[in-house]
Parts: C-alpha cells; structure tokens; sequence
C-alpha cells in the first residue's frame, strides 16, 4: 500500500515536471481541487476526447454529438431534481471553525477501524510466517473480532441513516464513535445541514432583479432539453443516441486525489433512447462496448472491472459501473445507466412541452427510454497516467522513467534528434520535421547528449525516436527507436511516414475495439 | 440593407432547421443570449477549433497549447483590471423598471438619426433617378445639415464622455438627447452606475465564509499565469507561443445579434512572447499569418479588412481588428494586440513572484512583451455561416440553399445515397460507408428521391455526394457529385479515398495558408 502510495506522489510529480498538469492559479498559491492541462497535458486530453468522440459516432448506430451550453434554465435544475436533492451533509466543529461532510467523517472513522484489523494481520503474519492463515486469524482472533463487530455495527446504520437521509442520524454516529475534530481535536459540534452541490451565479441584471442560475453539475441534461430538436432536425429514428463533451461543476467539499475529482472538470456523456422494454438489451450493448473501448488502449484487461450497482437510484433499472485500477484502488471512471423515462417525463413535466417520439414501425408515440454512458475525461486522463508510468531498472543500474501511453493518444507521435548540431545534420532534421509535421505531432529535439533526450522522450511517452546521424547525409537512412523495447533499427526517412502512419493513427486504435 | 437583414434572418433559420445551432434551453421559453451547437453545428465547431489548433501549432515557431481551468484565483482579476475596470454604465426607468446601457441608448438614438438622414437621401435618389448625386446631395440640402449638424455635436460630446468614464455626463446626455424608455415612454431615468460583467460564485464552504470567484472573462489570463510553467517545464526559448482554446463568460447587458455576442462564448487565443524591442516585428508576423489563416478558407479576400485601433488601451502599443462583412456589417472576428509587459508586470505585482525570462543568447534577465491574437469560435462560426450561404436559383426556377462551406471544416465529406432501397443497392452503399468511415465523416442518406436528398446535402455543406445505381452492381463505380458546380462524374469506388482525401482534409488546407 505504502508502495502505491509512492507511485501516486510520483505520478503527480511527473505531471507536473513534464508540462502535463499544473496546479491551477500556482503563483497565486493555487485554487483548490482545480487544475490546469500543459502543453503535453492539452493534447493527451485532446486525444483522448478525440478517441472517445470517434469512437461513440462511428462504432455503434446513429450517434450524433451536441455541444450545449453550459448555462441553461434554472428550472431543468429543478426538473432533474439537483435542486432538491445534489447535496451533501455537511457539519462544523465548533471550535475549530472548520467544515467537514458528515459522511466523510463516518467514513474516514471506519477506514481507522479497518486499520487497526490490518495491523493486527501484518503482526501475526510475520509471527506465524508461511504458517499464517489469514481467514483463519479473522474468524478466531479476539481482537480483530471486536474491532470487526464495531465496524460491521457503525457500517449498518450508517447505511440505513444515508438512505433516509437522516441527518440527525448522522450527527448521533459521530457523536457516539466519539469522533473529534482533527484541527481543534474537540467533539464539540454543530447540527448537520445539506449543503447544495451546485455552484450559482446572477444573470442578466433588471432593475427587479438578476435570474439565479446554476453551472451545470453534468452535460447530461444538455442532451434530454435538445432531444426533439436533435431528433427532428437530424431526422433521426429510434434506436439512436446523442454524444457530448463539456465541463461541468460541482463545489466538492472534500476533494481529493489530485485530478480524480475536481471541483471543474470534464464530461463525455452519451443518452442512447430506445423502445421501451428494450433497454436492458441496449444497457448489455454499451456495457460491453465501452469496456471494449477501454480495453482496446491495452493497458492490460486485469485492470478493469465492472462494479453493478446493488443499489438502484430511483430512476434506474440497472447501473454498473467501469472501474479502474488506480494506485488508491479500483475507482469508478465510468457509469452506465438504464435511466428508463425518468428524465424525459421530468422534463415534460416542468416544461409543458411533449417529449415524444412517434416510431413509425409500432404506429405509435411513447417517451423513449434511455441509457447513459458517463466518463469523466479528467479521470480518464488520470487512469492512463497511472497506468502508463513505469520506473524501470536498465542494464548497468540507470533508472529511466517511461510512459507506455498508447501511440494513437501519445501527445508527442515522433521526436527528431539530430546527433549533434552541425555538419548540416541540424538542418537535415529539420526538413525530416517539416515533411512529417502536418501528418503527426512531431517535436524537433536538439539540445544535450542522444541518451539524455532518449530520457526525456520515454518520460513524456513519445512511441517513436528518429536520430539523424552522418550516415543519414549519405544513405537517407536514420535509427528508429521503438519507446517501449528501446530498440532501433535503420529504416528509409522515405518509409518513415507509411511506418509510423498505422502505428501513431487513431482510426486504427478505432479499429481494434 | 432590408436584403442583408433578410439573409440574416434566414441563416439563422437555416442554422436551427438543419440542426446547427439551437436557442438553448428552447422547451423553456430558452435563456437570453445563451446556443446550443447542435448535430451539425457541433462538428463544424469542432472543425474549426482544429484548423486553429493546428495551424497555431505547426505554421509559427514554438506555438504550444494549454488547457487552463474556467476558475482561477480572483486576485488575478485583479491584476488584469478586470475587477476594476471591466464595467458597463447602466441606468434604470423608474416607470418601467428596466435596465438598460446608457451608452447604447445614445448610440441607439444617433442611429435613428442616421437613418432619417438616409430616408431623406432615398426620397431624393428616387425622385432624381440616375442624375442623383449623393454627395452634393449631402452636402446642401438643409434637412441632411441640420440631422448631420446634430449628430456631429452628440457623438463629440458621447466620445469624450466615454473616455472619461464620466457617468453624470453621459446621464446629462440622455435627457439632452430627450431619450425616452421604448417600454414606458418615460424620461423618468436614474442615475448611471457602473456594473461589473464577470459572472461571480462562491467556491468551497468554509464556516468562515466561501470564497468568491469570478467565470474567467477571458482565457488569456490563464496563459500569463502559467507563462513560467510552459516555459520551464517544455523548455521553450523566446520567442515562442502559448494557445489556448476554451469558454469565456460575460454577463453583457444588451446581447444581440444571435451568437455573435453571447454571455457564454468560446475564446481561441495565443499569446507570443517575444524581446522586449521586438514586439512590433512580430506583431506584423501575426497580422499577416492570422490574415492569411481566414483568406485560406476561400470565403473571398474582400470579405475582411484590418480595422487598426486608433485609440489604443493604456496597456498596448498597437492593435489591429481582422473584421469580416457579416450581414450587418463589417465586424471584428479577431484582435490582434502588442500588450507589452503588462500583463505580466501586473501579475508580478500582485503575486510577489518574479515572472521573468533568463535570455541565454543576451546573457540577461527580462519580463518578456507579448502579442496576443484573439479570436471568438462562436464569431468565427458566423461568419463561415454567412459566408457560405447562398439561395440559388437554378434552371428550371427551382431553389436551392447551400452552403458553400470549406470542404476541410464541412460536417459531412461525403454522402452517401443508394439510388433505391433494393436490389441490393442499399448494401452495397453500406459496405461504402463502413470502409470509408473512418477515413472522414460520411453519412449514409437513404430515404427520400435522389434530388431531394442533393438538396438536403447542399443544405448542409457537404461537398461531396456519391450515388450507388445499378451500374454499380455491375463494374464498381459510382457517380460523385461536386456540391458547388453539381457537376456529376463516374468514379471507381476503390478511387474514392484519394480523391476525396486529398480534398477534403485539415492537412491540405492548412498547407494553403
């Protein structure tokens, strides 16, 4: 664990030495839990939003993308329900001044819980050796028994106070466990109270007064208000679906872990409407085509799992989600959703207007069904950092650090390194870099010695190396270097672009999922 | 001028009907001065944003990208001015208790007498037919005096008002004018205030208090704070470039003109960093290039003109518009602005951070100066909108609507059409589109006659149309048809990719510029 949580700080590092994340408003000691992409950062996301776009307009049938604004009427607020119901519990201690979410705290008191357990399991573990039986230890070991008891009792009625949303209930938890303040270390606490999630804003200003509006907490509801409009105009029947990217927000109390959840960040969200009754089927279609998607970046099939969800939202019918091992764990980066009519009927609902579609095989009109796909591209960002960072030993002891992002999504395709900077091989270089760089992201890469720049280039993720050397100015010839294996070998600059085309392009990453 | 108000009318039309752009939030009644980018009008965006993306980060030296968070620190607001200085004067009438800006009032009211000036000179030109002199006309008759007399004293008076941000004149202005509310009909005005256009919220939750923070109103300032960032991290030497693409929000009191002014819009901007003394050099490099950029897409060279600032903000030392001929007019779609150090002069004052550049070759230390190019994709979507619709009359006397659009930045490449749904025809266009799909944006369009599907196609840009018949069954080819001539010639279908590719790509385009 302490290993994992090693790798995550070097992560982090990482992003930030090499351009890819910087902590947002830095010099003015930054904003919390928001960031800013660098210059290698912007085009990963770029590509990855790329990837997902193509992906969900060419793959599966009649998906068209919006792009909707990230202002809309209040009352789709209300509509959705995150008016009444995006909130979290939040409390205060009293002494410290500070605020905390009063589920977090719960949960950070069983994780200590759960601590204790562990501890008391690595001790008999080194005692008893091979020996050790760890189930065995759980089910007759005085202490871990004790401790799993209090953990199994706090765990279920927190349950049953989140789901009825209970927030005396919550207060009643933290008073019993004896839970303090960790600044003040005092129990000396307010009421618990909810605390909207939404961030608002004034529009427009009349003498009478500006309108309240909201910024969006997801892109989702962007699609359902344009849902006629997409369908008439785009001519478009049923089964089909509409895709957008777009920032969304929400005023995280408790944000953590660098870039997994932010206070702004970014959506690729998908509603697929069907025929009602047939959502379970398009539910399995997308289920196994997005973990498709994922696994086709091959950052190996064990790092993905889907997590079904035991507990259904009220508007859902089945729900899972797509995790991901992060060095924190399996997290979710996506959900799919059957999310029926729920939101449509919502929206006829507040507006007054018909959400329905006349299919003109059954002869009749109903309120389709849907299914969501919702993917966080920050997280997506994140689990590929992760995944792709590696600090390998090399013969003779050096250390390189190499990122085994996919080619299709590498920021940088081809570097172009010259030996050295003279006898022309500079300027050869840079026409190798001038012919190529409309067709792929090329960096033009001259300053210290070739294994220096080999480094950098391995830390930044760039599949491919070309080094101009002398025997470049004879035979038209250059080493190619592969990132991952580090091999090289001699290749024509004039197959250089049919070469690397395939390998870099996203259209084939496409056609392998 | 009833001609270009008409066509503008229609492209706005045009725009909703075939899915381009959508009145956001249209199913409740919609949100003032805020679009939805619809099916169409979402990839046309996109495409855009590429070409830019592009042509910023391959055409120019060291240009690279950056993807800064909506949410900055606020005290970056109050470095750039914006806090301060980023204002509209309003002023309320009591009877009907609207708002309104006074400077538009006054610019409202020297219009009308604009235009009594041009009714008097079309009641002449009618009455004396071809002999009409325009100018003598103006220059003797004692009405057009006595109108042009008038606005010459106003607009004098409204300049220097303006420059000296002097708010009771310009209230003494409105009720000399006897400008009355067109609600009420009242000259019952209050004063003039000033009223900040950056959208505010409150970040976090603190029992102290949340933090107010602002919707950035611009990106560039996201650029300037992680200046020392890029250029550490990516090791850029001056001159070079930081673009970024991404929303801005201003809470514009009088927002018209369908997107042209919007209160959430999206900037593309780039900010170079050059010498200090090497700032106008490069500030021409950039007239030059962002100009050649625009006449690339074919809209016509007549369609834009520099419009060079006059009076120039306190922190420039030259500006340039690149405005285009928009139905209403010539407007700026573009700023280019040598702004100096001051931006990061400011930014070093207000964060305490030294925000210079070490210049190896100079040996020495300096806060570099920069030139900022700025341009609003939502503008820029306009214009290629305006620029490329026409209604056709062909022979025959039927119409048709088309827009000419770029073929690198159409929505759709490529159509798709099976002459019948039968014989197999409708297969065999199929397997077409799944072998191209990748290649470029393909749509498979089978219902409906042939010429009715053309027209669809024409009305939506798309440049190229394939037709499948029977013939196809036979030897293979297919009939293309060229959007803007309709010429129509037989082509192998295993042709298609290299005529249409070559065509229709980002990549050759930007080789035009």
């Amino acid at each position: 664990m302490a290993q994992q949580e090693d790798l995550f700080k070097k992560v982090i590092a990482h992003c930030k030495e090499y351009g890819f994340v910087f902590p947002s408003s830095e010099i003015y000691d930054g904003l919390g839990a928001v960031y800013d992409y660098g210059q290698l950062g912007s085009e990963l996301k770029n590509n990855i939003k790329r990837y997902w776009w193509e992906a969900m307009t060419l793959l599966a049938p009649n998906v068209v993308g919006i792009d909707s604004a990230i202002f809309m009427h209040p009352k789709i607020w209300k509509a959705s329900g995150h008016v009444d119901a995006f909130n979290d519990p939040l409390i205060d201690n009293k002494d410290s001044k500070k605020r905390y979410r009063a589920d977090v705290l719960i949960e950070d008191h069983l994780a200590k819980i759960e601590e204790k357990i562990n501890k008391e399991i690595a001790k008999a573990a080194k005692r008893f050796g091979e020996s050790f039986d760890e189930e065995q230890f759980r089910a007759t070991n005085a202490r871990v028994l004790e401790y799993q008891k209090k953990w199994d009792e706090i765990h279920t009625h927190f349950s049953e106070v989140m789901n009825a949303t209970d927030l005396e209930g919550l207060r009643q938890i933290i008073l019993d466990c004896e839970i303090v303040c960790p600044i003040s270390g005092t129990r000396n606490w307010t009421e618990v109270r909810q605390f909207n999630l939404m961030f608002a804003t004034e529009m427009g200003s009349t003498a009478d007064g500006a309108m309240k509006v909201y910024l969006r907490p997801e892109t989702a509801q962007g699609i359902f208000v344009n849902f006629l409009n997409v369908q008439k105009t785009g001519r478009m029947k049923i089964p089909f679906g509409i895709a957008q990217i777009g920032k969304a927000f929400r005023n995280e109390i408790v944000a953590r872990q660098f870039i997994f959840r932010m206070r702004e960040f970014e959506q690729m969200e998908m509603q697929f409407f069907v025929r009602p009754g047939e959502e379970l089927k398009w539910f399995d279609f997308w289920k196994d085509l997005r973990l498709r998607w994922h696994k086709a970046l091959g950052l190996g099939d064990k790092k993905y799992r889907f997590h079904d969800h035991e507990k259904l939202a009220h508007y859902a019918n089945a729900a899972t989600d797509i995790e991901f091992e992060m060095p924190f764990g399996f997290k979710e980066v996506e959900g799919i959703h059957s999310r029926t009519d729920f939101d449509l009927k919502r929206h006829e609902e507040f507006s007054g207007k018909r959400m329905q579609y006349f299919d003109p095989e059954l002869g009749e009109s109903y309120v389709p069904y849907v299914i969501e796909t919702s993917i966080g591209v920050d997280r997506m960002f994140l689990s590929l950092i992760c995944g792709c960072f590696e600090e390998e030993e090399l013969e003779g002891g050096e250390k390189r650090a190499v990122l085994h992002l996919p080619a299709a999504l590498a920021p940088v395709k081809l570097a172009i390194l010259p030996l050295v900077r003279k006898d022309g091989l500079d300027d050869r270089a840079r026409e190798i870099y001038d012919t190529l760089k409309f067709d792929f992201n090329c960096q033009l890469d001259e300053k210290d010695s070739i294994g220096k720049r080999y480094r950098r280039q391995d830390a930044i993720g760039t599949p491919y190396c070309v080094t101009i050397d002398h025997q470049t100015m004879e035979d038209n010839t250059v080493t190619l270097r592969h990132r991952d294996t580090m091999q090289q070998e001699r290749v024509a600059i004039s197959d250089l672009f049919s070469k690397l085309n395939e390998a870099t392009s996203l259209k084939s990453l496409l056609r392998q999922i």
